[in-house]
């Protein structure tokens, strides 16, 4: 698939997923992405752990379920109504998930780049996520991020050494349904920005010039 | 260009830039690529201040400068050696650099997955810089990642407010050469690491299966 429309295409996927097997070269495939991806000093920090059982996955659902509730009772009551129609996890009726981590030592110590940043290897796993998102939404598979969690309880539940950092937790399955537009935006929780608001030209708040706006403008994925 | 092609062509970027113009409708199609990014809760964070001012690049290039000589003072004089010979940014080959920042109150206070996780916001920027690098090398454009310097001198230099991360540094450009390998295994100062190795099923450190594991030997990008 175009790489332009694989990008248009991808979703951050909660209720469109079905349980259909994911044959092993095709997730072959979409690891071995993760794997292309830029890492800083080429230091490759990643590791990603693959989890089908069912009572793992019941055990993180229920942290999510927790977090979910702190979360809804800070909001205001017409926020609280919006957020009651919105699914945050597909950990259940997903084929499986994935458990990615930065291990800041491997490589190490003398990481060319991360002296100055220690931030960029974990921003190295990061960038693996997105090539992993992008080869799986060409094999019409879809995948989940999932954030409503202390880390360090999933971290538990996995037995990963403190020593490692918990990057994402995500959620992989085929497709039941095509989504144009994000499910944020579908439910009228968030609008997408104009990008041309968010480009700066030579410093911090200088606006580009009219040419590009207008490119922007005309630019549609 | 096919999404497994572009994964596999992708460098990062520093002696392989030449200054050709890049027409605006291929940076628009290009930062269009970065919004479509996902993004913690929908908030989209990210900014992008695109620097083709040669005073702006150079005082940057003096920072990368002063960090390199650190670096390398600290090396071994085996890697020293190996060191001597690695270019680390293409600041003012490129045909210009962007700067990708992170606001971690827009769209707030209820970003819904940040209340747990608040690195979620400068890892929606950096999913962004993938997408932006994957579109970039489509179009036959390179980018190069830059981190030898304290971020808080390049905010300073562009401007950019104390509430607002520096996320990435890009040098960005039309490529004269192709490689098939990171600079850095060309230059014998690191290997490509084996997948099959970084992979655990259920939990920490536990091995998939034998089939996985054959399939993921079998998988070349």
């Amino acid at each position: 698939m175009d790489i332009y429309t694989v990008i248009k295409k991808r979703r951050d996927v909660r209720s469109w997923f079905d349980d259909r097997v994911i044959p092993e070269n095709v997730i072959a495939k979409i690891l071995m992405a993760a794997h292309y991806a830029p890492s800083v000093g080429f230091s490759q920090p990643w590791n990603f752990i693959m989890i089908k059982d069912i009572s793992t996955r019941n055990k993180i659902k229920n942290l999510v379920i927790e977090k979910r509730k702190e979360f809804e009772s800070n909001l205001s009551e017409e926020k609280k109504s919006l957020f009651s129609d919105i699914k945050i996890e597909g950990i259940m009726e997903s084929y499986m998930n994935i458990a990615v981590t930065c291990d800041f030592e491997r490589s190490g110590p003398d990481i060319i780049g991360r002296s100055t940043i220690k931030e960029t290897s974990e921003y190295s796993a990061v960038l693996a996520i997105e090539n992993m998102w992008l080869a799986a939404r060409s094999e019409n598979i879809g995948i989940g991020w999932i954030s409503f969690f202390n880390p360090e309880d999933v971290k538990k539940i996995l037995k990963i050494p403190e020593n490692i950092k918990l990057v994402a937790y995500l959620a992989m399955g085929y497709l039941k349904e095509e989504h144009d537009i994000p499910e944020l935006q579908e439910k009228k929780w968030k609008d997408r920005m104009q990008l041309e608001d968010l480009i700066f030209s030579e410093k911090w708040n200088n606006k580009p010039d009219g040419q590009l706006i207008k490119s922007i403008k005309n630019t549609y994925l």
